[in-house]
């Protein structure tokens, strides 16, 4: 599938004929066509001027090694998977149009006036629910950097959205641009940099998220912002969302690893107020829901299964490792960092709970509804069911999982059933665990629930899946039934 | 000042004889007269009918030792002191009405329809910063209840408003009625006893906080529920404030204790990131500006001296003794524990950033502007200026305070200056630590520090008072400035 270094004169050849249409349009070259670059490219490549013309030519580059998404592109498909129709349908416009365009040649850099850079920058815990022992390092960063660096010409403008420690733009990507320029003789202040981050989120709107949505903007000085500025008023709706301009690029650096950090805080606080709630037979939801009036209160969070996803799983580690390296070597963020082990510990709660009702998992059918960290979407990165998956599995017992989206499990390479009657004939259920709230789930009556699953002894709903009305009626028909935040449904139990 | 035991028979027949008067009214007896009771007081005081007419016949009790306070109510004088000229109308008015009297005697508990529990119920750490060693038992607590039980008539309503351990009304209060009712011959059933905080807030708009704003209720079966909730629409304003009906005494219990956790919580957070964000020398209040926009994370705190008042300081650690002593005795709530702990602690920052500034205290004039616990408000209980005080004067500095509004700290037994011409001329001024937000030091230019305070050389603006004009101006003219939060400040400094 991947070509051989011949073949990058080809690819050079086909940039220059990509370009040599429309050369009016500005060429705006994106660094990395995962999960970001892809809805980006398509944001881009859609973005009209005041007449309904085309501003853009986009060209998207990413490493020879994902030549299967540059392949996608070029045909006009999308080069990820997406609940999002707009997002195919993009890709196949944009192929109509002839506007965009995908390689892995750096070549392309040479023609850009505009850089996005939507490379991943990993922080990898060594071992779950350990925050302050993790891996990371710039190595493959820098070299995305470089690459960038030593191809551009002046008065190019580049706008990295990598969520990344904050500081990074300052002290490792301004110093590899300065010292690149200087080798080759290019003016510094001809150079245009500055940081803004995406708030994309998976799902159905998963376009419609990145150009309609809050951001803020900065540069490493007053006219970078400018025109980070300008370049973001050309795709964003900003009549609705209006930009928010940061004072330097650290300080927006950290608004995104802040910003997530704070939702990851407010996840822990409650899995503490969870369990000492549950022994003491409340209903955590209800009290949520008399507080969650307070305009003061609106964003404290329920109780749940666990955490996933790539943002809140990582960011405190990030900003983490900014005060230790850019900083302070023998300080750590502790209380955000304490918060991400509780949400990575979280699915070992309902582990408990399961553990009361059977101490022995041995041959147990365990069925565990829902993989994807998110109700409504098919993304598992990060997925909480892990963790609870392993445990069972490392206690003997048979795991079967249900997604009503999620069709592949890329981290542990399983097939994922997607339809509920199906998965109910192939195994016996003892067990049925609700992960997520996907829509499916909750719409299930307790006759449906007894009907798909006629063997079930217990059934722990760690996703406000069930109602009360729910519960009791299947505590009527001899099912146990347990809640996350749910301690009220104790008094049911006794009764 | 305190009549002696042969006046109880004087009370009583007071009490006969307010009661003769408009004997249609209901009852109601509000036990404690402190800083809920004086507010509660008045909004059933002034509580009326459809017609217009005034509901209640309202009576509150408090113990002998605080006769002036009892002296205070009959004189139509508020027993406390307050910003908001409307406590001290009601007291004027309902001394006119004749609807409102006070009493030490347990007398008036055998005439309430209703008995509202507005007593305290304290918590108190041991040490500073240290929030797992406290003193608390219910030994006061319980003894104000048994002289509610063994006073009231069957069908009286119980409602108890104290913040209190969740659990108590299920665990303490209700096992005390039941006791003396079983003694009495009474039937329990027909004790109605429920339970629902308030959200009093000091300030200006004390009495409006008590009778707008929204509320749980609760009962220790249906039927009490609903007639406390009959009896909170005669006062609470619902049609803006509609109550929330909670499923047990419990829950409403921990609805408080968790309101005031999770904002604890959020304070303590935000103060690991301002040391981190100083450090980097970004603003944080720009940053988080940024994020607020954002429906998701309007909550987010900002950066500041301390907290105090008698809630967010107290409140986790009446749910941790919950936790230890209704649940679990081998359970902590770390993380809502430690965050009391980090705000208790946070003025030390403060104190950190003076001590780079001055390492050496002694005979250092040090003034502080700020002694109450919130802008705009005169109330110093638990005021984080004390630890900051303390450390000053433990180092042999010369310190000086001023409050725009506090004009007595009880704490201290200090008479506060409120006027900053006097106080700027009635001693040197080498340091000068904004602790809080009043509008008064908000207002400040410049020139107008400077003509205060000529001989200043380090200003710390701990409660984002001052502009960065402001800032800046201050700098030029030769005073350092610091600000908690403020990291862009360190900039301003080296250029």
């Amino acid at each position: 599938m991947i070509k051989d270094d011949n073949s990058l004169n080809l690819e050079n050849e086909n940039i220059d004929a990509f370009l040599s249409n429309n050369q009016s349009r500005k060429t705006v070259v994106v660094q990395g066509v995962g999960f970001v670059g892809a809805a980006m490219l398509i944001a881009l490549a859609h973005a009209k001027d005041k007449n309904g013309n085309l501003l853009y030519n986009v060209i998207g580059i990413d490493l020879k090694d994902n030549y299967e998404k540059i392949q996608a592109i070029n045909a006009g498909v999308a080069p990820i998977v997406s609940l999002d129709e707009k997002i195919a349908e993009g890709y196949r416009m944009a192929k109509q149009n002839g506007n965009l365009l995908a390689t892995y040649s750096e070549y392309a850099y040479q023609f850009a006036d505009i850089v996005v850079i939507d490379i991943n920058l990993d922080i990898q815990k060594k071992k779950i629910g350990i925050t302050k022992d993790y891996n990371f390092n710039f190595e493959n960063f820098s070299k995305a950097i470089y690459s960038v660096a030593k191809n551009i010409r002046e008065d190019t403008l580049v706008l990295l959205e990598t969520t990344v420690p904050p500081g990074t733009t300052e002290k490792v990507v301004f110093p590899i641009f300065k010292e690149v320029c200087f080798e080759r003789n290019l003016d510094i202040n001809r150079i245009y940099l500055g940081y803004s981050y995406e708030r994309v989120m998976p799902g159905k709107n998963y376009l419609h998220s990145i150009t309609n949505n809050h951001r803020v903007v900065s540069g490493i000085n007053a006219c970078s912002k400018d025109r980070i500025k300008q370049f973001l008023e050309t795709i964003i709706n900003t009549d609705k969302f209006p930009l928010y301009a940061l004072h330097s690029t650290t300080a927006a650096e950290m608004a995104k690893v802040l910003e997530n950090s704070y939702r990851a805080m407010n996840i822990a606080f409650i899995q503490e107020w969870t369990e000492y709630s549950q022994m003491l037979n409340v209903d955590l939801f209800d009290v949520i829901n008399a507080i969650k009036v307070r305009p003061t209160h609106q964003n404290i969070m329920q109780p749940g299964f666990g955490v996933g996803g790539y943002c809140l799983t990582k960011d405190s580690l990030l900003a983490d490792w900014s005060l230790k390296n850019f900083v302070s070597p023998s300080k750590h963020l502790d209380m955000s960092l304490n918060a991400v082990e509780t949400n990575d510990l979280m699915p070992l709660y309902t582990f408990r709970l399961l553990k009361g009702k059977f101490p022995d998992l041995k041959n147990l059918n365990i069925s565990i509804l829902g993989v994807s960290y998110l109700p409504g979407i098919a993304d598992t990165r990060c997925s909480p069911t892990e963790l609870f998956y392993d445990s069972c599995i490392a206690e003997g017992a048979l795991v079967n999982i249900h997604d009503s989206l999620a069709e592949f499990w890329n981290e542990k390479s399983l097939t994922i059933s997607n339809d509920l009657d199906v998965f109910s004939k192939a195994s016996q259920h003892d067990v049925i665990v609700f992960s997520i709230a996907h829509k499916e789930y909750t719409e299930l009556s307790s006759d449906k629930i007894i009907q798909l699953f006629p063997g079930v002894k217990l059934i722990i709903d760690a996703a406000n899946v069930m109602s009360d009305l729910v519960a009791i009626d299947l505590l009527k028909r001899g099912v146990t039934v347990l809640g996350v935040g749910k301690g009220h449904w104790n008094l049911l139990d006794a009764a």
